[in-house]
């Protein structure tokens, strides 16, 4: 045995089965916890399990919560009639950050992909339009991923939003901030002139 | 608060506090493991804590260890003649990954740093001493990094070995296998030139 010890090579092995996480910085990492104190392990050990444990998604907007509805369903500060749906509760985390959108989310866990077989009935759809039945929300925002599973699931749930008479809108595509026009792709600068703005 | 869960928020905090591990990376992570089915993040947790619970420092190499001594040091099938002393337990897990080595080893648990207050009395080396002392150890290798830490710990150890009548080596600096002499800095090739082999 490499390690001395299996308990090394059994976490070793559970840390390296996380992405982004080989073995070589699952050994470090573990070596780097030996050292640490014993509490700082256990404080690591627990919140995972207490994560784990205290977090299940929300009813309303599929979002990750400890209290359901979530914060942001029950918070009286949101504007109800608007819904920004994205893939992703890493996607609302970064529309959260920008601190500009007041709305309400609903999170698919997903997009449509053939290829691997996620279909309508492997994200959450049904629970949006579910949404859409109390008549309060007037906008939809679709937040996907700028890519061709995002654009297949916007223009799926284009043409199943678009009978319901709700309003529906989608995320700019075009140059990124701070970026160089020089070294943008083609398919973003055709993107950004089809989506000039008059000034 | 932006992840709607403080149980997702101290997990992130928890995980971001590991080397490599920067904040976007912990919330990867979190959101990996939410996704994971129970027992996974449980075998997680339970290794994490299993291994500080278990692996201590072998008493006489100062590996880690669950049983002490360690394996290598009651193993049969080493050379007890000699030993190979290394900064850290990752070192040593290097030169095993060769199967080339056959003796015992000492981990001195850093190399020496007067500029961060590390002097020898943090280091492992009494105890390197001590193993001296039964005359049943004919040399020493310093496997030390190849960086000023560790060419600092060798000169003192050299300085404190050699009175001792005990062989002193050292591992060859040189060209590193598979890479090209064009590309090889000037330290390595002038210690590649002075460590020139006859053949």
């Amino acid at each position: 045995m490499l390690y001395t010890s299996e308990a090394i090579e059994s976490a070793i092995e559970s840390l390296s089965s996380l992405p982004t996480i080989g073995r070589k910085t699952a050994q470090r990492l573990a070596l780097h916890l030996l050292r640490q104190p014993k509490e700082d392990v256990q404080k690591l050990a627990h919140a995972l399990l207490d994560m784990k444990e205290k977090v299940r998604y929300c009813s309303q907007c599929c979002n990750l919560t400890e209290s359901d509805p979530c914060n942001i369903c029950t918070s009286n500060k949101r504007n109800r009639t608007i819904i920004c749906a994205v893939e992703e509760p890493s996607d609302l985390f970064a529309i959260e950050r920008t601190n500009e959108y007041q709305g309400l989310y609903h999170v698919l866990h997903g997009a449509l992909n053939p290829l691997e077989g996620i279909g309508p009935n492997d994200l959450k759809i049904k629970e949006l339009l579910q949404r859409l039945s109390s008549g309060e929300v007037q906008e939809i925002i679709l937040a996907t991923n700028p890519n061709v599973e995002g654009e297949v699931t916007t223009q799926y749930l284009i043409k199943l939003l678009k009978p319901l008479h709700v309003k529906v809108s989608r995320l700019a595509r075009g140059i990124p901030m701070g970026s160089d026009l020089e070294f943008a792709d083609e398919a973003t600068v055709s993107r950004a002139l089809q989506g000039r703005v008059e000034v």
